[in-house]
């Protein structure tokens, strides 16, 4: 059997990489492609990276819909939720990447994204879609907030420290680092190349939206409520992630303790490599594949009484932080092979 | 049956590009890689993006082509011809990346490469391995003489005009552009970051390596001898590139009808995209592929009393220029499908 | 005395610029910044890295001219040329950044531009601005065309060798490379970071605005009609211009003899810097200067019966081919030193 | 009078930045330059943006001294000693603009740099030279260990914050991101354009040399031990370092207070721009220029129960944290004006 796959927003970036990704799915016919401001044009006339590659047409959302079996929205918050209404109704399984269906809690979305839940139930029935951290629950559903980049790089660089207790759940710091693909495709003063090119920034200090989604995860995983104090910055490159993340250690516990938490863990989960001591993550090591690349240390110094535990994560935030989870993701609902079209080997260069 | 492939230099960027592709080739299986700077350490160790990708180590020379069906050689000029002796004699075929098997003309070699032919049989048996023009040679032959980077870019640029005698073949001017790759994995000055970044040059004016093999493909081609001022230039890119040609056309001939020429000569060429009139070609847009996009131009104004042919062309350096152009070869040689393994969708950023 | 300068379009990238270097002149006060998109606004809330280093705000166009002695407009074309006529009413000096007062000839004027000469007068009057080949009519009039960025690295390239005759002015070709800042400020598809870094391609194909201005200039210096093939392409850098020219030399011409001829040309030209045989040219050399770097070729091989000239000339394209320059024409319409305030030393990296 | 300045390892980053910046001084003249690699050699034979701006050859390090009033070293730690010990015997003043004159403590001279204090006298006359906190003891000696690059912003971002004891001095975190010239001139892989470009990882985490120069200034400005944890990254651009700062406020203390004391502290500070409310910190507005831009921020939410006070300073790498801050020394020990030959307005782009 193959899938039918529809994309909406695909002449976004991370709508894009996914049609990237699923033109070459073993299971799946990339079937229809939507886009508000290229209707009626070839997508390979937006990308011509495509050409000779792709013949879709953009269409109308009704049309994706239609042709689908399973519809991923890469659209602006707030627009994926009607889609989801009519994708249930309709039986077809839906993965959002946008941040609609992302946090559990109304009054937080409410207050980050400025928008409400309109359909309540479309809530509680989506699963927050990190695969690693709740495969069960992707499995039994048909509708996925795909979670964002920067949550993706987190939750898997704290989870296994933060699920044995072996750090303090407050007061955890994460400087991140992202590409320029984050900011989306539409031109803007800071993304403009000798703007952007040769510069580097902090922005949304202590204040980006993807802080309540990174504390939710944690939370959840932690069994009590996590705070994170969570600084972005833009890197002038195309692709990737780096997050570099601070957290105290309980006493007691070392780096070998850590370690060893990590590696049970990870041991079974093909996408994330817990690196070896002494090799660290290079965002450059991850690029155009779903890996997250781990490594970590720790600071008997600098961290008070008890040292402080530093994780470094990489991830390529358009695959692992967007396409290729939501993919994964997929192949979870479908009952496929979790890693069918994600076995891309980075390049080296 | 799986063919089993070898690669030596493979701790070099060709190396290395090489395994990422035969890594996931659906008839090949990557036996041995070899390195002499790296012998006895895992290919990942030097290129961690490979990790829990690929577990081999590097060998010897001599075990890697024990292992292997088909050897690669990605090694500096001159080293391959020993190798390609031992393989003409153990039945093995034998695909060259460096410069020891392009030249038909002995002298030509040993004036531009300071190398002697030693085994000139095995020159005389080589085929120049660029398919899209010596596809049934190359099918016919066990030993490979892969064509360098910018050749590549020129004679698919060129051919179609040469070939109908459109254009003029003295006076043929290439002004050509590749990213740093192409300068090879060995730190140096001018690759050296803070100088090659924001940087730009033209290097080897008139006096690049590949000008005589430029001209040898130009002239079998144009069945006369074809005369290039060839002027490569270091682009602050990894990956790509850009050759802009520039030819006299010969009286009565415009653009329509050297697109003609063109369409005709590609239209069953998977690897090769004439792009429509209006579409500039883009290193972006062949990025991690195997493609070549074309596009063509006639300035009718500054050529002098007839027009001037300009052809901009474009691949990845990396791929169509070395590896991915290397197994374009082997599936001939092994009859299979040509496109196999290199299917690869270019990213769109 | 000091000369009070105004500068119309500060907020654009070469008024930007104009305002870092006049900031720094000996002899000049920057007296008032104009921009229609900021007016009201302190430049430095557009510019960050002006803080504390000039509390300018930007006015009005009458009240940028009511300050200033020189008026400087760096407009996008076609809006020059009202501000000239005020500034000639007034007796103020004025140089125009633009190109509305770069061509001679209105009809290629209105055929490139779309533009028409409203002030046939004031276009008679204007001296193109490159101080290099008209210095003497420079000095001699109060309203400067200030040339184009490409225009310039080609006609300090070339003006030596057509102004003695030792190439053809026919079949000139002209494969130049710029930076992106010569794009402006505004943000666009080709310029946002991720679609132009690790990117590169050919624009404008033998269709540029800059051709009549390159022809007229070189047909100026030559005596007789020249004819230029021009293509341009877009640089993933900030800054800087390279210009690779081909020429064809007249029988009995070398290199040597070339040579001499640009030596003398530009003994005496601060900033010019004809380099020594093999050392290339490089646009981080020149970054940040008013300097123009030149290095010669000579293609005994390729160019056909004769030799072939190859000059490679760079800029840095915001300062000798745009603010640098235009400030070099001030200090000439003024008597001063004509390097006053343009001294800079290009940094190394 | 003019000050003769000499230069040791002048063909290193920080020596050509110091030769770029001295040629322009207004009270300096540039009198020799020093090289072990290079003796023999022009200046600009090494570095062609210097052709015609500086016919200096490079000498030994005695005929450099010789010829100097005032000694630079840029050399590789351990190297500096014996050169301060002649200076210092022949009355000349000496501004280390390596490692060796930094450390308070020899031992932990030893344990950083494996190198021995071998004249421990000289290591008590010598001042820290970071000016905005040490300026009256600059003054009063001849001798200066000049600053680290990461030490400079650290100690610039965090000292208004310590002296007036509102953050706690233990548990500080630094995530500091240089650019790749602080890896200094000579080629290395993690530096070879394709290996670097694009890429970004964090290095010696938490194991820095810069780590103990860090505490001693922090521990200095609080008036007790100061402990932190640093963590750099490798910028893919040339110059600039941010430093993203995490502090712990004591209780009772909100970003009002903490920014009205950053006011106080620099507000007679040329070269410190704090920059207002709402306005990030970017190291492109600082480049090549000696200002340290620092912007502040408190994060209630996620700093346990007190808040988190987040510095975010820059400064460009060669500059403020090199060679610009050895001028400024300079000024000091000569009692010229503090800024002098340091008026440099940083390019938009």
């Amino acid at each position: 059997m193959t899938i039918k796959a529809g994309i909406l927003g695909a002449t976004g970036y991370a709508g894009v990489e996914l049609c990237r990704l699923l033109l070459r799915h073993p299971g799946v016919e990339l079937a229809a492609v939507g886009s508000v401001s290229f209707e009626g044009k070839k997508l390979y006339e937006v990308y011509p990276n495509l050409r000779e590659l792709c013949g879709l047409e953009c269409e109308n959302t009704d049309a994706v819909i239609a042709a689908a079996d399973v519809v991923f929205a890469a659209l602006p918050h707030g627009l994926s939720q009607e889609t989801a209404a009519v994708c249930a109704a309709l039986g077809k399984k839906f993965i959002d990447l946008g941040a609609d269906f992302r946090l559990d809690d109304g009054e937080e979305y409410q207050k980050w994204y400025g928008c409400e839940a309109v359909h309540p139930e479309l809530h509680q029935r989506a699963v927050y879609g990190l695969p690693e951290l709740f495969r069960e629950e992707i499995k039994n559903t048909d509708m996925i907030g795909n979670p964002g980049c920067y949550p993706t790089s987190v939750a898997l660089g704290l989870a296994p420290a933060l699920r044995a207790g072996v750090v303090e759940t407050k007061g955890l710091v994460v400087d991140a680092k992202s590409g320029t693909t984050g900011a989306g495709r539409k031109p803007a003063q800071n993304t403009h190349f000798p703007d952007c090119n040769e510069a580097f920034s902090a922005y949304k200090v202590a204040s980006h939206r993807h802080t309540p989604e990174i504390e939710q995860t944690l939370s959840k995983v932690a069994g009590e409520k996590a705070s994170v104090t969570f600084v972005p910055h833009l890197l002038p490159v195309n692709r990737g992630i780096l997050s570099t993340i601070y957290a105290r250690l309980k006493p007691g516990f070392g780096l070998d303790r850590v370690r060893g938490l990590y590696e049970e863990a990870y041991k079974d989960e093909y996408f994330v490599r817990l690196l070896p001591d002494g090799s660290p993550v290079n965002i450059r090591d991850v690029r155009c594949s779903n890996f997250c690349d781990i490594q970590l240390y720790v600071d008997e110094h600098g961290g008070g009484d008890d040292g402080l535990l530093i994780v470094t994560a990489v991830i390529d935030n358009m695959v692992k932080g967007a396409a290729g989870q939501a993919i994964q993701n997929m192949n979870l609902l479908f009952g496929l092979t979790e890693t069918a079209g994600l076995d891309m080997i980075p390049p080296a260069f």
